[in-house]
């Protein structure tokens, strides 16, 4: 590590104005950190479903369990957004590695009338707690409800949230503590617009305590995955 | 993956409701996805240096480069609010392996005029930019200017909005098309309340278009990391 932090690159304002639209977007897309990669299942009133591929999910609350989503009306991504408004439903619908390459052409601006279910191959699972298909092929998934959204005048985005009516996971992902192994169930994580990753448990660690050291939430010897 | 998709559990409202708080934030938070991991960096007006711990960080803009977190006035964490609409400069420092324990322990509930830095070994480091202090020991950093914050009355929280002014990364990861590989830096990503992971490489992917085969944007054979 010491090597690659041995020459630093510090950027300012006037550089990122001096960028190109797309160099700049390529860049600050991908220095917010890793993302939660998911796709988002709606229909519309005609009953066509659509699939839009979200990278900027957030953890809002637990009781009641809300997640946040960030909007930018003028893209391929309306459908999704139009459909929420209309119908209230939406399905998150994690990726894991056998779905990657469909799940990143779900990206591709389809024509009004195609089901990205249909070009990119995947198969629409209903539920009776809501209206919106979920991916049958994703391991982890959850249904919501729309609860409000928020338009950000700074530059025209939307933050819609939505209230988890339902969540199908495999069994064995759910621990003791309430804890939704993720990792096990193959759900990958995404960079920037188009950089996907696997991921590798460093550790759980214990609820911190001032002056207390660090403690494991996992029994290492027992984890033989 | 087979076996592990065998069982489902599916949970429902009902089910929320009858968990215990705990459990149910256990669960809630492990559900959204992999989530960008940041220390937050404020300075107060008596210059008491603090470090929050966030795992809500989450795109909103490229141009001008908007960042949002999420915030829980009621918690810890108040602090890292109080000082950045008094300061209104706050930095995110992404976490590496090496930072890890002492990442997680800033998440502990000190006493007021204790800091973070002191009581979890971090140095801080001083910018021209802004007035909040860097983690030295953080390989990918930002500094950020207050923007808004929205009030969100469905359970209390709080959505804010800062411009980035300030990007400080290793020269080498930044990439040609502007691409910025915090993989390669080491950044760390979280699930839930307290499990952290390290990120393998899958693939870049261009830009998707409809009945298009989807490209790897990375020279496998030249990537040899």
């Amino acid at each position: 590590m010491e090597s690659i932090m041995s020459k630093q690159t510090i950027l300012h304002k006037d550089d990122f104005e001096a960028m190109s639209d797309r160099y700049r977007a390529t860049l600050i897309n991908s220095i917010s950190g890793f993302k939660s990669l998911g796709l988002v299942g709606t229909i519309n009133e005609q009953g066509i479903t659509n699939i839009g591929v979200f990278n900027s999910i957030v953890h809002i609350g637990a009781f009641p369990p809300l997640i946040g989503m960030v909007f930018r009306p003028d893209t391929v991504r309306r459908h999704t957004l139009e459909n929420i408004l209309t119908n209230k439903h939406y399905t998150i619908n994690q990726v894991n590695a056998s779905m990657l390459s469909r799940a990143h052409l779900a990206s591709a601006k389809f024509d009004d009338d195609v089901s990205e279910f249909l070009a990119c191959e995947f198969s629409a699972e209903f539920s009776n707690a809501g209206k919106a298909p979920y991916i049958k092929e994703s391991a982890v998934k959850m249904m919501l409800e729309y609860r409000m959204h928020i338009p950000i005048p700074l530059n025209g985005t939307i933050f819609l949230i939505g209230e988890i009516i339902e969540i199908k996971v495999p069994t064995d992902i759910i621990k003791q503590d309430g804890f939704i192994d993720i990792h096990e169930a193959g759900t990958l994580t995404v960079t920037g617009l188009d950089a996907y990753y696997s991921t590798n448990v460093i550790d759980r660690f214990a609820y911190a305590r001032p002056n207390m050291p660090i403690t494991s939430l996992m029994n290492k010897s027992e984890d033989s995955r």
